[in-house]
């Protein structure tokens, strides 16, 4: 076996052509294997192992500097540079994370997970190389889907002026995690049908030279442009056609289910194991396609992740024009909800927390500034979503939630967050976000009945006395149980409050509380700088009130055990009733 | 005088063309009349003056919908839209602002002001019009500076795929601010120079059709182009080039300078008054480029505001290749920072605080997770900043200062800030932001000797006791003074705080004070809800001191005077005193 060997880059260099299609072979194997124990990201990978034998063959890592975008499709470079093992044996699959990591190997430069970044920083190493009078080459990889990306779009913009050293490879499967969307995907069709001849080429628009590979899986095409390119002076583009998946018939046959997999059987491509709990997402779509018949002005918006509210390919097809996919494009899709909203459409973006981070300035300026009547789902905006360090969905109370005029709604159960879906699509006076509850979804079966539009009335759902509990959205329930933990050991039963609304303070209720309370509590799942917790304790800051916050601390977690983060932060029943017996 | 009489633009149509020209030469009157007394955005309105005759000369406002990026091209749309009087009458000219306004006109459909964000909005009120059946023409006009930020980019992308009537008018005057940067106007170059037939084209490239005017400031081809595009079924790109600051001799021969203008004499163009005190910009500049001299690898970083720290078209070429204009691409230029860093460079992007929130995702994503040493200086981030409400610079903190890994530190006077930036440039371990004081440049001569790189070390600047005040930034003078009232009208001298970081807290002083202190009140020049102020009530929040935070409400303020504001959020050294005297 070839990849067994493989310690370093120049071990490549040793092998000849039929060698290197032996290595090829091998990772596949040791991918197939690995991903059906473990999952991952499949048809990235699957696509990108030609190509990354070729890159290492024809460049000197780590002098020559890689940048991977969204680095997804980096496990093969992984394997090339000193972390076979990661692959090879089942006691070292979780020695590398699944992106690009500088702290595991020097051939790495950034921890990466957003798409569209890889032009922007590479124009950096080059820039720095520029300034310092060095010389080696700075390769940025970036997908086809990652090209839609604002980001990546002012970096091939750039990119022209830099006037030096930058190779871009456009690795061309015609896929995001979807099918691709935007015009400029007619423009790489066209490339590819006239093997990169036409005159009208986006990348030459901007400034940038260019070169076409037919097959982005055949080693020695791939050797030879990527020679042609080494040390040019100039920016250029490398733009290799490769297959999504290639080399396992399930994931070539169905791209989009296979970009990332979950354990799977090797024969039949069946996953390990299936969830067959009620989930958010599959509920969010078939609530939004029943709004949808009855009002043609519903227009569910995403940004290249369908999935994430349910929209599988049938659901996307029932929707119709009523459904929109922008392709990765975040800042586009909360504008284009401005848009509708503002002409009396009733837009429903459904996102990722990590990903709304994106359009910050989006929210602000095109949406609250306007206050528009646009409603955005935030999913997975939890310690229990993504564990991986830049996938967190942790952060966007503090970033979406002192935007002025955003109503952002946390919902503890099932019946809440329908309430809430079905209250934000009717009214028109408020751009409303809805954060959506991590882990399990639960259901209380209670009918809701609140009028969200009185904004900031919070809940009182057990009256108690001495201690109050502000409990939001995830961790209601913990706020609950904690209640029930003082009540036992005090035999004080405490206020339980849900607080519904975490951009704005119920000031008659708080006060209130002054009258029979002395300490409140305040529970959020997010971090607690710049939170939600932080303005109750603002508010009760020159009163009597002891106020104590309970959240996570401002820090980039990376593949973590949630109950021992939740434990490091003191976000257990136990340690807040000790923290709350020392107060009373 | 037409121009008096146009009162909706259907009045426009009522004339011939002769008569608009003479409509013309009046709206281009009226405009240099009230921006010789009022100041306000010249180029850009003189450029545009025959296409917007053109454009409501074909187009049926408000059934057809217009929607103008950053907006502050819009003073010719005011005058036809019923708003003549604003730019006729001395005593009208605040009747409107300077940017769309729905608030003003129904001919205005959202408040606009930052760049690069008319064609997602257009695509918005498209999708809804044909989700809705309907069938007006949507218009975005976009000046070529604009085309370079990610938003625009992702928006003309997404156009092609919308397969309905959009008209997206790119007004090419071979501008932004300063001269334009990126590949993409090298293709507007080879479209004016081929007359728009160059089969290289970067907006066929996305799919959309595409259409020449060559001179637009002629009125009668604009209308013939104008009425071949109306009622068009797909999206189409009319290219139409128009001369800056067309028609004022000064403004066409200094670009640049004319911009933007403050009050001037028409004669000379001489500014009407100067400024000939100290300002932050300049001496960033000066300091910058002395840096430079020392080390190659110092690189200064703009997104098409140079001015923003002093980089006169002079002192950019003195910086040669160690100054880099990005072009309107604000995130690319953070991502361009993390990757200057990475490979030993020593990156410094100086930005408006209303800008930098375009790059929520790049600071945490690109920049803080990988903690790249890049410094970045926040300008106009204050109360004292820029007043519309699409340009306020009072959200950076909670936009910012949550981020994990990033260093925010808020100087007080001249000596900090540039001993803050020494500290910054040298060190490897921390990205770094510095949010320059608002207001007048405060000098106080003292040598700062402090180590920036102990975190959070606050610095007591007085010794009292009873009440602390920590007085962040620009409003530290207003902390002291504020110390002075309370200490005459109680005798009780305050201890006096700068904290320095905006990002952490020191734990260690904040508990001593504990001991005895009794009140801490906090000032911040920025929202209050997720800023600095909340940090300190959280730590105090379960113990016996009081805590007051002063700062700015969360909301959008437009067009304010400061005095006003800050006494509405009691920020007056009389208010503050009058609170704590409450308290003690």
């Amino acid at each position: 076996m070839y990849l067994e060997k493989i310690k370093q880059p120049s071990d490549v260099r040793q092998l000849d052509m039929e060698q290197l299609k032996e290595l090829a072979a091998e990772m596949r194997a040791a991918l197939l294997k690995k991903l059906s124990v473990h999952g991952g990201h499949f048809g990235p990978n699957f696509g990108m192992v030609e190509a990354t034998i070729a890159l290492h063959y024809v460049f000197d890592s780590p002098v020559d500097k890689f940048v991977f975008d969204v680095s997804h499709q980096s496990y093969c470079h992984k394997m090339l540079t000193g972390r076979a093992d990661a692959f090879l044996y089942e006691e070292h699959y979780d020695d590398v994370s699944g992106y690009s990591c500088p702290e595991e190997s020097a051939h790495d430069f950034f921890n990466i997970g957003h798409t569209s970044t890889s032009v922007s920083l590479a124009c950096g190493l080059a820039k720095a190389r520029d300034v310092k009078g060095e010389h080696e080459n700075i390769i940025a990889v970036i997908g086809d889907g990652s090209l839609s990306g604002g980001e990546a779009l002012e970096g091939l913009d750039y990119a022209a002026e830099l006037g030096s050293n930058l190779i871009v490879v456009v690795n061309d499967n015609g896929m995001s995690i979807a099918e691709n969307h935007g015009g400029l995907y007619g423009n790489l069709k066209l490339l590819r049908e006239t093997n990169g001849t036409a005159e009208c080429n986006l990348f030459a628009a901007m400034g940038l030279d260019y070169l076409f590979v037919k097959d982005g899986n055949d080693i020695a095409q791939l050797i030879a442009a990527f020679e042609k390119v080494k040390d040019s002076e100039r920016p250029v583009v490398v733009h290799i056609c490769t297959q999504k998946g290639k080399g396992y018939a399930p994931a070539e046959r169905q791209k989009e289910n296979w970009h990332w997999c979950i354990p799977f059987d090797i024969k039949t491509g069946e996953p390990s194991f299936t969830f067959d709990g009620e989930d958010y997402g599959s509920m969010t779509a078939d609530y939004l396609l029943g709004k949808m018949k009855e009002d043609r002005r519903v227009v569910a918006i995403t940004s290249a992740t369908p999935a994430v509210f349910g929209f599988t390919e049938e659901k996307r097809k029932a929707a119709g024009a009523q459904f929109v996919d922008v392709g990765i494009a975040e800042e586009h899709a909360v504008a284009l909800a401005s848009g509708i909203a503002a002409n009396g459409g009733k837009p429903v973006y459904g996102v990722y927390s990590t990903f709304i981070q994106r359009t910050y300035d989006q929210l602000s300026q095109d949406l609250c500034i306007n206050r528009n009547p646009a409603t955005i789902i935030t999913f997975a905006a939890s310690v229990y979503g993504m564990n991986d360090v830049t996938h967190l969905g942790i952060y966007d109370i503090p970033m979406m939630g002192n935007i002025p005029n955003l109503v952002y709604l946390a919902p503890t159960t099932k019946e809440e967050y329908f309430a809430m879906l079905d209250w934000s699509i009717g009214q028109k006076d408020y751009p409303v976000a809805i954060r959506v509850p991590g882990g399990n979804v639960i259901s209380d079966g209670r009918k809701v009945t609140k009028d969200y539009g009185k904004l900031n009335q919070y809940e009182v759902t057990k009256k108690g006395s001495r201690v109050a509990i502000i409990a939001l959205g995830t961790f209601y329930a913990l706020g609950e149980k904690t209640a029930e933990a003082i009540a036992e050991q005090t035999g004080v039963q405490p206020t339980v409050i849900n607080p519904v609304y975490i951009t704005g303070i119920d000031e008659t209720l708080l006060e209130e509380l002054k009258d029979d309370h002395d300490v409140v509590i305040t529970l959020e799942d997010g971090v607690l700088d710049g939170g939600f917790g932080e303005k109750i304790a603002r508010f009760y800051g020159a009163s009597d009130m002891k106020v104590l916050n309970y959240g996570l601390k401002k820090e980039f977690l990376d593949r973590y055990d949630v109950n021992e983060v939740l434990r490091e932060n003191r976000l257990t029943a136990e340690q807040m009733t000790e923290d709350v017996l020392r107060l009373l």
